[in-house]
């Protein structure tokens, strides 16, 4: 009856005054948040300024320094070399501004993550979104080699090609500005597949377009193939380094992840050294093609020099990797 | 000299602590911020349950009431009517989970504006970007129409469109998850015409090529075009409701702001319709192109019924916007 409704009623407001208190609690605290960051920003940014301009006075003065002094100023500039890493890890909990391409796709948006587990969902979030593409991709390659041999099949294949790439970059990009370290090519090197699938994209259907086809889908199956070889070493190195507590700076007491992954490597290697040789053998194959007399598409050539690249990137990049992981 | 050195170094190691200190301060509020953020979204969630939950209530409650308590009622009624409204603006300032598109293109990073001034910020941006690369697209088929007739040039431009459309659908979904009222359909529309300048690249060159050339890009110079005024129309309804200190509700006393709007409005609104009537002329040319002997691409019927889809959206929605806009 209505005495109950205006009990119910009244229960109701009080929640509702709650709520709205806790609200007006909880933007108070954000501009205490947005100042703390505002403040921690410009400390860390005066910090490096000053240890940067330290740095040669020290040079200069050690040579007139006595070994006892000199002993302390060794200590100091050990700190100060570590104190870089602290920076960068405390940066990745501060918002930063875009780059420009985030800029440019996104607008100034922030996209910091504020927690580690935020972090690492994140990124588990990235490499389950490329599991999940690279299996529809396998799919799609799969069915353009054997099931339907139609143009507009293959406009689609690469339309989510293009797609696909264009969006590793963005989701690349939101990673490093939270504090991840993939190096600059595996992003770069997304950027050039993005075009080379738009290239394709525009490729008239003809003599030259089949004598490529069939090529070109066998070489995308093997990658997204070696992709999921890629995904299983990769998440493999993030649950072990997560489970040893620490992602970068590992050392010696890690040893059995060490091993792990030297054995992933190992087997990985072999196929991914055998997919850039593809890709140098699709640039070739490509070039040789321009020279046909009947060649008249500029996509040949432009296709071509994107293999070329990707591989030249591709094929240093590990080999600097591994030489790297080899050293420590 | 030494003593110099290891006084600045003192220095610097004090406000190095000072800064942790911060940093630490940060990371704590952070997350009470956090928590009561959480609390937050659970309270709204809550309220509007027990808010749907009571509507029934009172209206089976309402014929058997005296007619006080049916006063008392109604009261009550229109306190719950506006409470949909302060949930809405509430939820601006917190996090939301990211719809399908966001989710699949950025993943789970959180694009929530927390303040007012950012919010406004970014819509600028938003108005700026498109000003910025629709000056860029004018000029782009100012060029292709009477300067360099090149198939290359003609694929450079469909490429900016379509990653100009894609950023759009981007950047309004950020708005949107950000409390702005965009109508669905100019999200979609931008959907629309990504897929139609997508098309359009894979259109190979020939005859029928050629006969569609001039008119897209006479109709895309035009469509740049009322862009702009559009642009200064938008722009100065921002300009005046943000001086007024609200964007939505307005009331009576912003006569001035309506009427400055209608003027815009009515100025605006030729232009729009004849770009709208350009679409459905070129959806028909096109079909009427494919009945052609000679066709035999599939990219005619496809850009024709983008084109027809987009006249539909563009003019019904248009026609409903300023209908409601006239019932205030
Ligand atoms: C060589 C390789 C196996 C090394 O992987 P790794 O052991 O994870 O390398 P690193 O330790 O240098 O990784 C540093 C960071 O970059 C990331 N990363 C490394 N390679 C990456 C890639 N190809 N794409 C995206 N991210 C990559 C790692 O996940 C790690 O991220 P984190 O800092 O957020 O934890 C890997 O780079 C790789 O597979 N490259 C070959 C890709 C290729 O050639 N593809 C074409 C095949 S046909
Ligand atoms: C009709 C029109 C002028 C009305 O604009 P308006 O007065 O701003 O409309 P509303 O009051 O409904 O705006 C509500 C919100 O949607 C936004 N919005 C309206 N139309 C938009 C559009 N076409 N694109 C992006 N955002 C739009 C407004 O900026 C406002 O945002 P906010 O809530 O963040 O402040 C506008 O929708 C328009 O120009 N549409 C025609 C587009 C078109 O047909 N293009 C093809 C031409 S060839």
């Amino acid at each position: 009856g209505f005495a109950e409704l205006l009990r119910e009623w009244e229960s109701l407001e009080n929640e509702y005054q709650n709520t709205q208190e806790t609200h007006q609690l909880y933007r108070q605290k954000l501009e205490e948040v947005s100042k703390l960051q505002e403040s921690c920003v410009a400390a860390i940014t005066r910090q490096r300024k000053r240890l940067k301009d330290m740095s040669p006075s020290i040079r200069k003065c050690k040579q007139t320094m006595t070994s006892e002094e000199a002993n302390t100023m060794e200590e100091i500039q050990a700190l100060i070399k570590e104190r870089p890493n602290i920076f960068f890890e405390m940066e990745a909990f501060l918002p930063k501004k875009n780059g420009l391409y985030l800029r440019l796709v996104l607008g100034n948006v922030d996209i910091t993550l504020l927690s580690k587990q935020s972090k690492f969902a994140y990124k588990d979030e990235y490499e389950t979104f490329k599991l999940f593409i690279t299996v529809i991709l396998l799919l799609f390659a799969f069915t353009c080699q054997f099931l339907v041999s139609n143009r507009i099949v293959d406009v689609l294949f690469n339309f989510l090609l293009v797609w696909y790439y264009a969006t590793l970059t963005i989701r690349e990009s939101i990673l490093i500005s939270n504090g991840s370290r993939i190096k600059g090519w595996w992003v770069f090197h997304h950027y050039v597949s993005a075009v080379l699938s738009g290239v394709m994209l525009t490729w008239p259907n003809g003599k030259l377009y089949q004598m490529f086809r069939n090529q070109f889908l066998a070489y995308s199956f093997y990658q997204n193939f070696v992709h999921l070889l890629q995904y299983y070493y990769q998440s493999g190195c993030l649950y072990r380094l997560r489970a040893l507590g620490e992602r970068h700076n590992m050392d010696l007491t890690v040893a059995g992840f060490q091993s792990w992954m030297w054995r992933g490597l190992t087997f990985l290697l072999p196929f991914l050294f055998f997919g850039h040789f593809w890709q140098l053998y699709n640039g070739l194959c490509l070039f040789r093609m321009s020279q046909l007399p009947e060649c008249t598409e500029w996509q040949v050539v432009m296709c071509g020099s994107s293999f070329l690249v990707l591989f030249m990137g591709n094929f240093f990049t590990t080999l600097t990797v591994v030489y790297h992981k080899f050293k420590k």
